[in-house]
């Protein structure tokens, strides 16, 4: 609550502010995420405005901590030289965000414009393919040879440091920048002065390579509780770093997308709040028609038992109880191995043990529910549709429950997102088969 | 893949060491979180042999690796001396989660056996409530004072350094404890050495209190990319601190959970592949329940229009198509908005915004799906049913993207979890109002 009232103030501090550069103690006194927060309010004109009249460290800080959108409409906006001035300042994993969402004409008349070093350094981090370590990682990292003495190599990295995105983990490489160790800055501060680098390093360093998913980078940086997890690349030579506040960011995307999967959206939809009728309208169709032509199905089990049901129209009274508890029942349990899959707490080869706890499970909930609509059955149809209707209940749940359990790790086997094993893919698949098994059980026993 | 052969090897190892201790080598050579995961696979009580012959430091950061339901089983194996020795050595956080989950009876027992300062830190952080900052916090933390120059503050954190869960960010107090300042050991290293903590220091620090949801500390690291949060109490003097991973796993759990709202499971499951049949059951039956009542109602709409059903009985025919699509199309909106809430990317003041466009995104995908299945009306019953399932899918769906919508939204404003409005929810409501457009449309356009 005091954070939102904070921003409004500074918000309209800075809409106040006149021409000349922004007061330092104003930018002091805020963190660059409020200040940054408090910019996006403003028209982009002031927001634009406002950033020019601020140093080119800040203003690089700030301008990462932008939403996507307000960053490409700025840079848009942007001369050439601007343009140089902000890259040249940026961190190098997030200049490299900003460098693949310019439009390639731009781009490519960005890059004489910038120093050598970083001309080059763009152009490799530029090229690893989305959604690959190479992509999230950053190239500003500390590095220590192995005969430093522990007092050379806090001193070492006394002078890298500003220019650094962490030095309290620093890596230890050959002459052919291999990576051999790692070590602390912690550990180097709390051993002896005079202690080599070669005799505090870690030498079973976690690390990634640069093509592997950036998912598992995030996850091992999870699991170990790391700062920062090195990046190599086929000769182990270190090329980059992955900081584990880039990790918390995978984590979460990683989650939005599985969201989106459970809710059948597409991932086209990066930003909710933002995005446009057409951009919804497609990242939403394509999963109602597929689920329609399960639905047709549905239907098409309806109209096979199209005489029954004529002589018998009670029984429609049931059909969406009884689906509707096996669609249920199968999206609870898909619902929870998609999460469990995710976060490791399962694995593929638990299947086996799963499936015979969830049979009974289901057995149990098959039992509690026909035990209700027992009841309800006698009511309004009396004691043979009740009995049908209790026995498609207790089948219904269980094999919709059965699949709902097995389709996450069927799809994970055949290398497919778990998460695809959606709830309403579960229902639709769930609602067929609780049609032909109601009116299966129904024409077996009424007669006709 | 490798990360399993390795694991598998180190299980063996494990296995076959035979008494003394282990090897110092073997210990460093495996990060914890290996060495805790291998000794998972074995047998409880040749894992409690192994954690024996491990000295006390060492068996206390595997014991933090381990999952909650061994250490419960390996805590209630021990003597209380035991017991006593690895809580000496534990993370003041995690000890605390241990002593939390040990039987009253064993706890009162235990603290005795413990050194004052111990117990007091014990008792003071298993005093605040599940949930809060407080319990998550842990007390290993580094200050400074601020009088102090920076070569004075790095010696002071470097003889810290063993006992403090981070010395990378300290924290400045005055003589009351009350946080005044903070300043990282990067900014203390590359000051010049004589600068004063005072100086260096940065005054609007970003804290959370004891008493405030765990959640809102994580999100706050998130936001901030901090390393470590301090944690206050109501005289604004500091407590503890929460650190990044710490905040990362209680980002994780929360993603847990909405996954289980989402997928109408209760949080009763902590560990999906451990969790008996019973819990099971309990955590699954209370929804279903209460959504087959949902489905009732879809039945007595169905009964209500029995007759218009009993002249027409092709109509049931699209009964599953037309209700599915609007419980699709509403748990698509439902899904997207829970996470979009829970990211922060859409707030509680946007629902006006969005509905605006959700009834222009659902009018275009309600047409679509109208489109479609038009040609199989007229396939199946003629032009009569064909308008009216196109007519009833364009409303549908229009009414079932818009409840799913905006029940998140008004879950929040009643300061429930919108995560409650789950897929099987939406659907069910989304099913009652499809039979009843469907029927009233087709009873009104119908001779009868």
């Amino acid at each position: 609550m005091t954070r939102s009232a904070q921003t409004l103030t500074l918000t309209e501090l800075l809409d106040a502010h006149g021409g000349g550069p922004l007061p330092t103690a104003l930018l002091e006194a805020h963190h660059p995420a409020d200040i940054a927060a408090a910019l996006t309010e403003l028209p982009v004109e002031r927001a634009q405005a406002l950033l020019r009249q601020t140093p080119p460290a800040t203003r690089a800080a700030l301008f990462g901590y932008l939403p996507e959108g307000l960053q490409t409409e700025l840079m848009e906006r942007s001369r050439r030289a601007e343009l140089a001035e902000l890259f040249a300042h940026m961190a190098h994993d997030e200049r490299v965000d900003l460098f693949n969402r310019l439009p390639p004409d731009r781009a490519e008349r960005l890059l004489p414009a910038l120093a050598h070093a970083e001309r080059e350094d763009l152009r490799k981090l530029a090229s690893y393919a989305e959604g690959t370590v190479g992509a999230v990682m950053t190239s500003d990292y500390a590095t220590l040879k192995p005969e430093l003495t522990a007092r050379e190599a806090v001193e070492h990295l006394r002078t890298q440091a500003p220019d650094r995105e962490t030095i309290y983990q620093a890596y230890v490489v050959d002459e052919e920048r291999r990576l051999i160790g790692t070590v602390s800055l912690r550990e180097l501060i709390v051993a002896p002065p005079n202690a080599l680098v070669r005799d505090l390093m870690l030498e079973d360093v976690i690390f990634a390579r640069v093509e592997e998913e950036r998912e598992e980078a995030a996850a091992k940086i999870a699991k170990y509780d790391l700062i920062a997890l090195p990046v190599v690349n086929g000769g182990h030579r270190l090329v980059g770093i992955v900081t584990y506040d880039d990790a918390m960011d995978v984590l979460e995307e990683e989650v939005t997308e599985d969201f989106q999967k459970v809710g059948t959206v597409s991932k086209l939809v990066t930003n909710v709040r933002e995005a446009g009728v057409w951009t919804m309208y497609r990242a939403r169709i394509a999963w109602l028609v597929v689920l329609v032509f399960g639905n047709i199905f549905s239907g098409a089990g309806i109209a096979y038992f199209e005489e029954t049901i004529a002589m018998y129209v009670a029984l429609v009274f049931f059909l969406p109880l009884l689906i509707g508890s096996g669609g249920n029942a199968g999206s609870q349990a898909s619902t929870m191995m998609i999460r469990a899959l995710a976060t490791g707490d399962v694995r593929l080869g638990d299947w086996g043990r799963m499936i015979g706890r969830e049979i009974l499970v289901a057995g149990a909930l098959g039992l509690t529910l026909a035990a209700a609509v027992l009841l309800i059955g006698l009511a309004r149809g009396g004691p043979e549709i009740a009995t049908i209707v209790a026995t498609a209940m207790v089948l219904i749940v269980l094999v919709g429950s059965t699949i709902g359990m097995s389709l996450p790790f069927a799809l994970s086997r055949l290398k497919l997102d778990p998460a695809t094993a959606s709830a309403p893919l579960v229902t639709s698949i769930a609602d067929v088969t609780g049609v032909v098994i109601y009116f299966s059980i129904a024409s077996a026993l009424l007669p006709t």
